[in-house]
């Protein structure tokens, strides 16, 4: 299989999730970064595609630039696909006119900074039948695979509860908003949309449920909060209902002192608790009553593992793999289903724009809950 | 000092509560077990007495005669307080006669099955001039001592967010009511009063929020839930709000499959997070965003803990104390209060009335606000 | 049952181990203190006597008197037994005297400083038909006892290698040795017998390997070393061969730097590998090729737990036990052969003085191994 | 900078490293697959050279081959160092080859089959000026550098003892050397010199011992064993002692069952005692007598971490970086050494032919030690 050759909108020199989606397709194996429009200011773009070992000849000035000169060139040499890496602002308008271009498209999480655009994004994607991956990275972790396999699965009995929490200290001081490129569209609505903290990584908890649960958040609770000066949610925590009944709480907070990429979920179903914590992400733990905990281990020589979940490792347990591989194998699934097609049924190995829509919603109710006085909300 | 002189009003045959009181005030080392009337049963009562070594004239068919005989003993002989771990709703009536019969109170928690019950106790304290203290166990735990100093003491800013749990999974069966002594009387309203795991180990959640704080939960919204065919809550989670200005969420459930005693606390302040976990007791961990994580270690042979905290242990680091330990600090230090009177401005070191009275509202705050559909409700 | 009554040789002001051995002794709820010969010093044994709550008159000036005026008791009011907590060198006298006076005997191990003096214990018992009892407490934890019922149960097929390690750093400094009640009879080679760290923690280890295996150490190559200036070993690490043909290492040291109480045990059988280690004693971890990793708790509310196992714990499961609880349960175990004899065929639930004969040998060979140039040596 | 371009030696289909040392070279970001021999059966080579993506131009039956034709080929064109990552006995032949060619050589641990080869491969990069990196993978985590400049630099005085392991079960039942390439070529003496376990990954912990403490390892006291029927280690253990005077153990294994690369360390040295484990890369453990245990994160955001081990990482704090950085590190290292020569005085990042040789010479000693019935060998 001859590997899919993108280009790149965003990502350039300062950024930083630019560097793991290029690196995360390298150990994919299958993608082949061949183009670039690296920068909405010309001469950075171009400086930053020569850095990074791009022929100069597809190092474009403008993503427009990109799309058209690469549209116009052989069907076997130009691009197939873009990688969209830009503040959540500047997602829409590549994403659509790259599928209007003829061109699959792989995008940043979240989808789109507000639910409109994310709305526009995906009737595109309908008009065009071009396909869109979102890069909710921790699914592409195997463990979350095996968790969704065994309790969307119905192995475990019906969801009682839920604790999920995604926590950071990233923005914890006052002047943490200073001179960080990262912070700084982040916690400007205008550029991220009207969420902080939930938008960034909120999202990512609350993907993380629906994706182990097989479940939708149906309702939610949310009071939102921020540090003197702020203009944008750093914090927040909330109740919520799963759309089978079951409950949970969730926080999301990049102002909790000392934790680093900290989240960690907690699902309790009728015969089985669940646990995993994305900073030891090759661990995933199951406890019953009337046995002693599992620890099932990540890696490809424990025979215990489902072969799907198996066959996305590239070392043997115990030589940890983790969070560019499984942003690797987000870039891999998705690579297989540009070249093969969609497997009926299967799960695509990616998040879909129907889950990157339902997290914008999530977003929408937890943003408006919290603004109503913290009152349960409808998603 | 001589020890105290003790009798203990429940606690017989087919108890459990009564036996860890038993074994905490003989750890303890300055309690002294002399009389007893452990049985609402009489006949059960006098077999209980003697199962457990007391002799048969200070073994009691009913704590009213135990009172009344007791009292007219000579005061070297006579017992000098009681310790009562009779089911919630029988919590009052022997705690108030033995205060007017001159005794010290120590009473398994809640203090009562309701505020209204819990007031009648406390103003028959300040009538008689009596003693009472409640074992709130997990304060007991040195680490725990540490992490208030630190956190109420002001030395990481002020609280930003607290998430705790308090999670077992006893009650998962729907069978698990049947033929279990321990919770038929809890889950029993008449009982255990109006709340199930909210009652039985939130209040013990929500008591360690405020004792490592040393603020008070201002206003909460809660959820409480149950399995189809009970009558009172054995799951429920809650959002916060402290008086110092900090949120928080709190989980309490006896259906978590898998735990067993899973209470855990992460505190985040303006400088540090704060983690600790009762079934891992003698470790405390603090992480600050710019230096290594800190982890704490119980043990009388580390010269970094504090001297106070250092005196109430008794093995060296790294031979573990655990849960009877604990209780047998509260123990230790309600009878060197008997003994010694108050020390000016010192944590009594054990949970008081006003902290118990704390929890009794907590409980009904939590359960009005589930009531309401889960709104915000003042403490 | 009535209590064993026993009176305590050492464990005075000052000393460590005999608060231990008469808290684990309150703990078990089947023994009870009434007389003692607390120091070698008669002044100073009789304020230790009076200290702890002892009456004046069966507080003795010497072990030799205690014994002496006790069996001058009627039956059914003198000790049935003594528990003897002198430093090594002190042990053989007062148990060969109390065994020949009519006492069963519980002894701190290791049984004496010798293996001359060992055998004498054991011809007196011999002799007098009287039970010894030696508290090697980690054989305590029930999840020990849980290990051996696996490994020595042959459940897993034959013992390939051990490695095993007691690690602490209370003499890591040179001036470790001044001033220290507890260090100076340890290092002092007329007080402890020839050995340090290897007599005092490296038996604990042999012991712990010789329970769980079932086995006992044939052969060892042993290097014992210690901080310049200092006449005995703080530290040494041996290779050795169990009696069935498995390998294994041993570390013992007392200048590890930063390690409290880190005794930890891997068994690695045919077809599983078993992990426990003493700072977190209530987790046992087995290891397979071919199916997750199994994590058993203790707590007497897990199913899965071998009932004689949940017998000896006093907590539901997740409400830590600790080293307290363990060396009760040694104690527990000693007071019912006493009043009921053994059981045939049974554990009987505490080291024997084969046992103890045994780690005496293992001690012997070691040193004189180290002596020879760290060469293989028989036991 | 240009990437380095390189050719594969080894590699091909069903072989495992092969792969891993191209997703290295692919993270690392400054190096190029342009050319393999990737078996020495010209047929198979040629396919895996498709199969991989290579053009079929620079895709060579044999080594030799592709040594030839490359050194043919224009200076901006041709490769410019080769990988090899053939079964041990035939890394002597084409290093050698590769070397008198013009082409610096990365190589798969150890070096070569005997201390004969290695000190061949060595004489001819002292003859052609060429350099030579050993993948000793586990020196590349940034976390195990942290260690050796705080150990090896002197921050915690001198080493006083070591205990290092690295054990796995992927050999541990008899059946797994049947139809196992991996395996097959490991257990060969023919093909992989004459130790299995201990040249495999014994190795590795020995490099590691040496990496942090800084010393080389003085004299060993080994013995190998091997399940029957095997003619090979499958496990052993050993003392040992350093150059600068402290003392250690070191085990490893392929038969230890439930491990799957667990590979750890211990030092403890006069100050403090440093710990670190493969499986959890990502903290490493210092712990001291007077102040709580620090636990040190990998990660970018983490502001403690020197900055030269900063530079290395990819992800912030909390996003594990695993095995394949780790080996990325080491080709990154050997890259930059390519491009700008070395940096007097500073660690190369990789491991030397001094290193690698060291590692032989440690196989020698373990195996003669062995031989001789587990007596003191000088290394």
């Amino acid at each position: 299989m001859s590997p899919i050759r993108y280009g790149m909108i965003g990502g350039g020199q300062g950024a930083f999730i630019g560097g793991v989606h290029r690196t995360a397709a390298a150990i994919a194996g299958n993608w082949q970064l061949v183009a670039g429009a690296l920068s909405s200011t010309p001469d950075k773009a171009r400086a930053s595609g020569v850095e990074i070992g791009l022929p100069e000849d597809r190092t474009y000035g403008s993503w427009a630039e990109m799309l058209e000169r690469e549209a116009a060139l052989p069907a076997g040499q130009r691009i197939e696909a873009v990688a969209i890496v830009t503040p959540n602002h500047m997602h829409a308008p590549p994403a659509i006119a790259a599928m209007e271009a003829g061109f699959d498209v792989i995008i940043d999480k979240p989808l789109a900074d507000s639910l409109e655009n994310a709305r526009a994004i995906i009737d595109a994607a309908a008009r065009t039948g071009r396909r869109i991956a979102v890069t909710h990275t921790y699914t592409g972790y195997p463990l979350v695979k095996l968790a969704r396999k065994l309790v969307a699965g119905g192995a475990f009995g019906a969801v009682r509860r839920v604790m999920v929490k995604y926590v950071q200290d990233w923005l914890s001081r006052p002047e943490d908003l200073i001179d960080n490129k990262q912070a700084a569209w982040r916690v400007d609505p205008a550029q991220s949309g009207q969420a902080g903290a939930f938008g960034d990584i909120g999202t990512h908890a609350a993907n993380l449920v629906e994706f182990i649960t097989g479940e939708r958040i149906a309702q939610i609770c949310a009071e939102l909060t921020m540090l003197p000066g702020r203009r944008i949610d750093d914090d927040g925590a909330a109740l919520f209902r799963l759309s089978g009944g079951g409950k949970g709480t969730l926080t999301a907070s990049q102002v909790c002192v000392g934790d680093m990429n900290d989240l960690a979920i907690d699902v309790y179903c009728d015969e089985a608790g669940l646990h995993w914590r994305q900073e030891q992400p090759n661990t995933l733990t199951i406890k019953r009553r009337d046995r002693p905990d599992e620890v099932h281990h990540a890696g490809a020589n424990r025979a215990y593992v489902p072969g799907d979940i198996l066959a996305i490792q590239r070392t043997p347990g115990g030589h940890p793999e983790g969070y560019l591989e499984a942003f690797a194998n987000i870039y891999r699934a998705f690579g297989e289903q540009i070249r093969s097609g969609p497997v009926a049924g299967a799960d695509p190995g990616y998040a879909t724009m129907d889950d990157a829509l339902s997290g914008m919603n999530f977003l929408r109710a937890a943003l408006q809950s919290s603004r109503d006085g913290a009152v349960w909300t409808d998603l």
